[in-house]
């Protein structure tokens, strides 16, 4: 099967190491597609950057989707996720909802561990909307600001497994997440440190993206999440607009 | 005061049908800009919609926000709306947002009537993010395709009237939203004809927006709707990355 | 417009302190009107005393609504809130309630700032009754008597101060709510020395009842908030009894 | 052990049908006193109503409790409950929350029949206030008005028992509870008729109340219904006084 | 009347200990029979143990219930609680259960005092499952190794009510469940040492369930509680084949 | 890898149907073990019967999981499931958490499709313990006794996508879960008639656990899922009290 996996932030080095760790989890005859976003910012912390990075994952989406079996929203957060996945005729997997089952099929309740406090408001705000609130045990997160996003695991891996061991220690986490791409790997790294289950977004993502392909589930024609109703639309790249406009209408306003 | 009214849409029919109201609904001494999405759809129903239209709010906000005291995001589902609030140092104020404050200090449940079974999801996920989930007696829509968004009043006033009423008996909403921009002004007409009040999303945004304004908080330093970090950003338009990437970072990847 | 600001207690310095916040929030072209509880307590902190403030705002409403186009209830727990919503034609605004929603319009989470230990767990009801429990950091509160609850700004601002900025600093607070009638200004006074918007119950109220008289929607003659049935009462006040009894049945029992 | 059960309503004849149900519901020792409100309406339906009736409570509770070993009140709805419970150092048991944690001791999901449709929406928000939201299958009410309320189970008894088999049978109610001090007795008398356990609010009260006495549980002196602070009060009858401003403070403003 | 007493678990001298603080629960008249579960483990702290103790006590209860009025359920978590409600033509009540109700008639929020750590995962899902979550103050645990789970009120009474006392100035709980079996009497030792009502899961469900017997309801033929519908069965003791499988199919897969 | 799939029941006709469908399910090199339960009953419908199946998924899975990767256990509603997480080594995947984190992927809220009325009350229940119940549009069910339990799905194959047809059009379904071991393969019969994806409980458990196989996580050695603390047992399957009560310990009262 091939997978597209969209980095929607602009930092490539970040788009490097969800790759490596991406590999990692490909089962044989799985092939990968990276996308990195054309526009937009470094790394998102806020709704606002979550916003354009969403638009920026339709743009590179609509555009590259065609001759792929799903698509990978790479950033926790899901920026763009439940828009993706009303346009496309294929699986779509974001990294915090793919983290999510993945700790609630391994424990009662999950602490998030993450890169900035900044960050912290808008991942509360993800895994409400997905109606986990009640198992998230804490989110603690660094406090530092970060030299370099693509080298935050050599500079303050230390600092985050700290942060874990507290979670499992004083919040009751029965599972972690290493949240955010920029963290993609180190899980792998530092498990036999921790005393419970530690999860990579990335990794859990690139293995539910090939568990609901092999489920074969086809696209649905009614529902909320069928192709949006035919609509007139404008200024959109043509690739896009014709996953939300109908091609016979595209620019018809 | 002056405000800055954004549909985050392309129609330009809608757009003067929420202008109307919105005039309708200032105090003396407040002046109106209006603002159409340069890119987008007709009307927003889905998610992936909301999408498009929350980024072409920001972008608009962005390039004309200044000299203006808040800014009103103008479709019911609110796209963009938290992201603005981020990003803009003035009040920013939401349709839906705004309609629902309205609604819970009128009753105890209330009943959204809206034009298109399709957007009932997203309105329903809308009203939940906010935390209002349980206020919510129904959800009643139209189920006919609209023949022309901006003639929506005249071609469906009726059936939406007695959708209205039948939220009332059946449902038990002590306040109906008429919701959509779409049918800005539509509550004003026909509220002699219901028997409990009804709202207009348009006409909520703009009371709270004035109300807002004299409240005259100043914009947050610390909290996650201070301005978002400095950090490297790419092909943002310039008003835009000024605000997101800050100016000094701007490019800079 | 002419709106009636309701002390449900019997201290009129706090009715005093409330006046004069009233007033520097008051729009050109409204007057108000001042009423203190004829009985009762000195201020609010219990269930029970919510019980017999709420009645006694019942009483004062019914003589003296009047010639007015909306009521104020000025005591942070909203005591009678919506009774009295039931029995009026005209809007009724509640501290609490407008604080909750234009903290809601400003960030994600709010922190309330109280001036006792006792009254935490009446806001935390109170605030929970409307359906805002998911978006309260917390509650902070003073932890020493009161020498004299018309000078608790004075002898206390500075202790308020700092629980408000552990609440940004710790608890994640966007909004701060400056609790309580007898703290009514004090959110003016102490705003730039905070991170976020402070709100003053008071202040807000006054806003929203402006907003809701201009949204100028009409008494329900349906839904749970249309005037009571008719039914036999006794031993009401004459007001009270003719917008509860209905004035033809009244002490008919 | 003595027990004061409190109409907070006029009905003379309401008081009669509990007392009639009250002593079918006491062991052998146990002996009631029975009191009627002095003010107030003749049954409450609103949350007005219930505002009045809950003062009411106060008022005959402060008066009359000396001697008993715990008191009920007895409106659905129970007005004033955790008034009472804070003012008062012996037990204080309501009938709705009494006939809730007695369904829930029976079955999954509970329906309220209640006797007017009016009354449903207080009733929500009573069930809801407790916690008891998830739980609560339905609220079936007669939709016809009441030509006499104390005779309500003559006039609408099979009504009342076709509401209840339709709970059962489209809302999957494992328990239903006849709501409503009018109602009183209705529950034995159509027990048979019923395919799942049918509480009676004044029977479930009456058992409660009698349970929390053998339980012995001393009043607290700390936590949120620890007696409330001493603070000066005016206008209050000298019992309630005594309760709520502390008897060296009374009538000291 | 007369009462099974079930100890869930294999532990005699426990069981010894619940025997003692029922005798002082019950009223005269009331007999009591013990049980002691012959297979499991010696008490429960985990998902794990709570699903071994609740088959045992099905088979416990399947064996001894006839001629009994109710059944108890004398492990706090309450194992096989509904699972016997469903089977048994009698009361059943569980410690937790009648603890938490009792609770909740007697204040806001409770905190329960526990024995282990690792109990209170399991704790906080039972509470959730009955729905009373938002109501849980706080669990607070021992958090050293048991020397004998028949000696833990002896060796470890004061860390216990060190715990509670926390609970009550820390945590705002308005009432203390000590909770577990092996705690059973300890709360009527240090009530008086406690500020707030401090409950005993065996006293409580003794109260709960001579109530529930005087309630006098009977056994459901309908919704999810009534016995389960006929179907084959096999390997089962014979008493509890008789209420699970229905006789006549006993055996016959 | 290696799979042990456990049918907590006692119908090998059912576990038929579960291994033809689970060897549609598997990837190459996947090896399954069926295991069907020594005692209990034919399929589960209620608590007390879930309460059997789980004891008996305990002791076939202490009994026959070593050499196993990850064990399934095939009956909706996970009898036993975070009991056998707490005491196996390794992961443990059930039909309805499967069936349910498969579903989130795919859509917003989703409705299951069940055999009997009496089975809707443990599967709402289940479904809620998870914290999806906001995610729950309906659950709709047969409503005549199954003549053979092996035969559901030829006998009521067309009402049952009858009724998943009312699902999509009445309930807002986005995802449609067909459930029950005895429905096992239906999905896939039936999928192209059907609007919105349909899952199969069997299909995604085998899916699942085979990602979490691939995941690789270690057994927690802290939290509330590492193994249960030693303790005496008794009277226990030797196999069974090795994991439960450790081996030094066993039968050591």
């Amino acid at each position: 099967m091939k997978l597209l996996v969209i980095n929607p932030n602009i930092s490539t080095d970040v788009t490097a190491l969800i790759e490596r760790e991406a590999r990692r989890s490909t089962r044989p005859g799985t092939e990968l597609s990276m996308a990195t976003a054309p526009f937009g910012v470094a790394y998102i912390e806020t709704r606002a950057e979550a916003q354009i990075g969403g638009y920026a994952a339709m743009q590179l989406a609509a555009e590259r989707y065609a001759d792929h079996d799903a698509v990978v929203v790479a950033a926790f957060g899901d920026p763009g996720l439940t828009a993706l996945r009303e346009i496309l005729p294929i699986p779509v997997v974001g990294m915090t909802e793919a983290a999510l089952v993945s700790a609630c099929q391994q424990g009662g309740r999950f602490s998030v561990i993450a890169i900035s406090q900044r960050i912290q408001a808008w991942y509360r705000e993800t895994i409400a909307a997905y109606g986990f609130a009640d198992r998230l045990a804490s989110i603690r997160a660094l406090d530092e600001p970060l030299a370099h996003i693509g080298r935050v695991q050599e500079d303050q891996g230390e600092r985050l497994v700290a942060l874990a061991e507290r979670a499992v220690l004083d919040d009751g986490a029965d599972v972690l997440i290493l949240a955010g791409a920029p963290l993609a790997g180190l899980a792998r790294d530092v498990a036999e440190r921790l005393q419970v289950p530690a999860l990579d977004g990335v990794t859990c993502a690139l293995h539910q993206a090939q568990a609901l392909v092999d489920l074969g589930t086809t696209a649905p024609s009614a529902g909320s999440f069928a192709a949006p109703p035919c609509k007139p639309c404008r200024g959109l790249p043509e690739t896009l607009a014709r996953l939300v406009g109908r091609q016979d209408l595209v620019n018809r306003t």
